[in-house]
């Protein structure tokens, strides 16, 4: 039977799961505020795991981190015509302070190019200033009205904007490869994530960039969802915000650009990805607490048992154990409660594990039971930590790999998508083949390219049957 | 003669010299939203340092990060009258998304109380909830009609804003004391600056609460400020908001509450006081890079003295030196830019050093040459450096005395504040005796009043004679 505090959806139904999974273990809440949430204490402490190893290898390569303001004047906002475009629907205007309507309406962040590029094109004078590479942590707002969904849509996220500039467009790309790779590392080994890796098609592409390299992730309801990504801004922005530098010639020259991003989504696909039917499943990489302790408590033996479990916490104090002593709740309650949460490992003590001088260690992803000496305690269980940490990237690995395929017509990828899965599919690159094949199929769109192409002889597109441009993932995405 | 990247003001005349300064040394720059700024690289470096250490203070006794929406409904704002008097007037209101105008105006948070106690009312049920004590570092938007100065009054700043829900009032005063300590301590021993802790009048103090206690600066144009604070909101908030628990009796009871903030204004305050007509000084243990290497360079020994000049590098990499070694720039040229920067430490190494086996050592904040044996740099340097951070914090904190008086009269008051000074003036608790004094004096205020009283045996208010409840010092507030 579940207890009232468990979540009573399955993961097959996902979208009831995931969201009363959020609220339940305490990731999330609603808020009055439409499609905004809170990320509560756990989520956050989450987030900033993120935050601080990113922004560590982001400072090895020499971006320095900013601060811009929140408030964009339109007259700025309207300088890119394409990149207004992307955004103008989902603008959240300022227009009055106070009392006083305002001589210019303000657009609070959806991005913040806008704003930066106008501040670069001061600041840039010459080939001395270049490159310069800043980031900014901050939250956006894009008044989406589709239905929201804590951390995978929402209104308001956090994220890192960086918005680096060169005098080469190698350096963009040398930069790419660098920034990407911090992005797979972290999600590989940090958030036990798999992810594909390419080029999005220049209708997906981001409004006012060149071209646009994301990794794409596959949720358990068979959508694809875009992670982190890295948009090479050639000198299109330049031109619309005038940002130009002189040579080594005194030669004055475009400056080239590029922009990335990775946000609080990553935590949602994570909790998407991970987590059961019992509740939250997490890399112990990312968490602050990485295992609780439950004595199983007799009334006979109850200070015995408690100091040992007191004894266990402290040997194991690096993990930064929860020793849940409350007396009102039995252990089944207990364990019930912290599956839910997602800590990965339980320690139960009760009197015949102290005669055996044992203690039982359970591990959430797979709730195997291991007999562990209490002296051997310590050296065990970081090999079981990181043990749980490479299961859980197989687990997801193995997923993707069984969600992704080929398909070589409408009629395949159709089939695919019924599957929930993903496929690879030969594609011209007129954008018009796109349009009609998510029209014809109800919304299937392409994801990204592999960065390496395999060979295109007789690969027709699947829309117009002329000769392919590339393999590009399909999917229904998020 | 000044260098033209040099500041032209004198800190004489404060509010040119401090613009002047803030933008030259590379802090701040104005933006095409009237009233906001960039904080650039290095400034928000400090402003990362603070947060760095702060943090990990308020989670030692307890408190966890969070993160709430940006946006506030009206219908929230206005629950607590108090509170929303306090900042209607400066609220930047968002009235449309995209060409859609929204049912009901939402409010770029001026601080968070109205939607964080909304979601305090529905989390906290029971004694066991309590207490709760989260943090959120955002940013705040007040759009104040006041001229605008860079860092220290601008309309949007970054800060934290803890909010702490307890069972009893004790434990308020309990959390005041270690959160005040906590912003004392890192502004004296990161900031190296003084200030006086108390409590604000009824008058004065923050809109919502019962009683507002303030660490308040001098800065030397004279101006007293406003530094970080603790409301403690008593049930205001809680009777509002609906804030109840059931205590250990199963009764219901309202919460106590409290909230504390440290905003970027902080770093106005540092750079306002501790700097000089040449610019900035800053405190080292707030840099990351706290010495700079010059080597003095002749045709003839150019390769021996950037040998032993990176060796230097190499032997202090600890202190992240900058090695200067550019050639199109003078070492006179290079002097005038580090001290504009404000590098606390300049090592100059030629060749007759290197023949003496020494070094150069000059301290930004007195000028003072030292010599050292290049053996002695790595048993020297760190001396030297905590030598500079408590003689910064001395030579702020004697200003400080020098400029602290006390008054008996509104004519001694007037005549301190003509002296740049602050007084402690004997006051009767009548918000009105307040308002004349303002009145009469061309807007002197009370700042706070000291939390040790000394006896109040025959003062009187200055103003209507009576017996004084408390004495209190006044000033005139940036």
């Amino acid at each position: 039977m579940k207890d009232s505090k468990g979540i009573t959806a399955e993961k097959d139904d996902f979208s009831k799961w995931f969201t009363e999974l959020m609220i339940k273990a305490e990731l999330a809440d609603y808020t009055k505020v439409s499609g905004c949430i809170v990320f509560k204490p756990r989520a956050y402490a989450m987030w900033e795991k993120l935050v601080s190893v990113v922004d560590k290898e982001f400072k090895k390569i020499g971006i320095k981190n900013a601060y811009f303001p929140l408030l964009i004047p339109e007259s700025l906002l309207t300088k890119e015509q394409q990149h207004l475009k992307g955004f103008n629907p989902e603008v959240a205007w300022v227009t009055h302070a106070g009392d006083k309507k305002l001589d210019e309406k303000l657009a609070v962040r959806p991005t913040s190019e806008a704003i930066i590029y106008d501040s670069y094109s001061k600041w840039i004078r010459s080939w001395k200033d270049l490159p310069l590479k800043l980031n900014i942590w901050n939250s956006v707002v894009r008044w989406e009205f589709k239905h929201p969904v804590p951390f995978l849509r929402t209104r308001e996220f956090l994220w890192q904007e960086g918005h680096n500039v060169y005098s080469s467009h190698e350096d963009v790309t040398k930069d790419r490869e660098l920034i990407l790779s911090i992005y797979q590392k972290f999600l590989r080994e940090y958030m036990a994530l798999p992810g594909l890796i390419g080029k999005k098609t220049d209708k997906e592409k981001f409004a006012g960039a060149v071209d646009t390299y994301t990794i794409e992730l596959l949720i358990p309801n068979g959508k694809a969802i875009q992670g982190p990504d890295y948009h090479d801004d050639g000198q299109n922005f330049a031109k619309a915000y005038n940002i130009k530098y002189l040579d080594k010639n005194s030669k004055e020259q475009f400056v080239h650009q590029s922009t990335y991003a990775i946000t609080t989504r990553m935590l949602g696909v994570m909790f998407a990805i991970h987590s059961d039917n019992k509740g939250l499943i997490i890399p112990p990489k990312l968490l602050d607490n990485q295992l609780v302790i439950v004595p199983i408590i007799t009334k006979k033996d109850k200070e015995k048992v408690i100091r040992t479990a007191r004894e266990i916490s402290k040997t194991l104090s690096s993990y930064n154990p929860i020793l849940d002593i409350r007396e009102d709740y039995t252990p089944g309650f207990k364990f019930n409660e912290w599956e839910l949460k997602g800590i990965p490992l339980r320690i139960e003590i009760g009197p015949r594990d102290i005669e055996k001088k044992q203690a039982i260690v359970v591990k959430r992803n797979d709730n195997k039971k291991i007999f562990i000496k209490l002296s051997q305690l310590k050296k065990e269980i970081p090999k079981i930590l990181d043990n749980i940490q490479d299961e859980l990237y197989s687990k997801a690995e193995s997923a993707l790999k069984k969600a992704t395929t080929k398909a070589d017509s409408i009629e395949e990828l159709k089939l695919a998508i019924n599957k929930k899965q993903i496929a690879l599919v030969p594609l011209c690159k007129k954008q018009e083949c796109e349009d009609i094949i998510k029209e014809k199929t109800n919304g299937i769109k392409t994801l990204n390219m592999p960065l390496e192409q395999p060979s295109l002889k007789n690969k027709k597109c699947i829309e117009c049957k002329q000769q392919a441009d590339y393999l590009v993932y399909m999917g229904k995405s998020y």
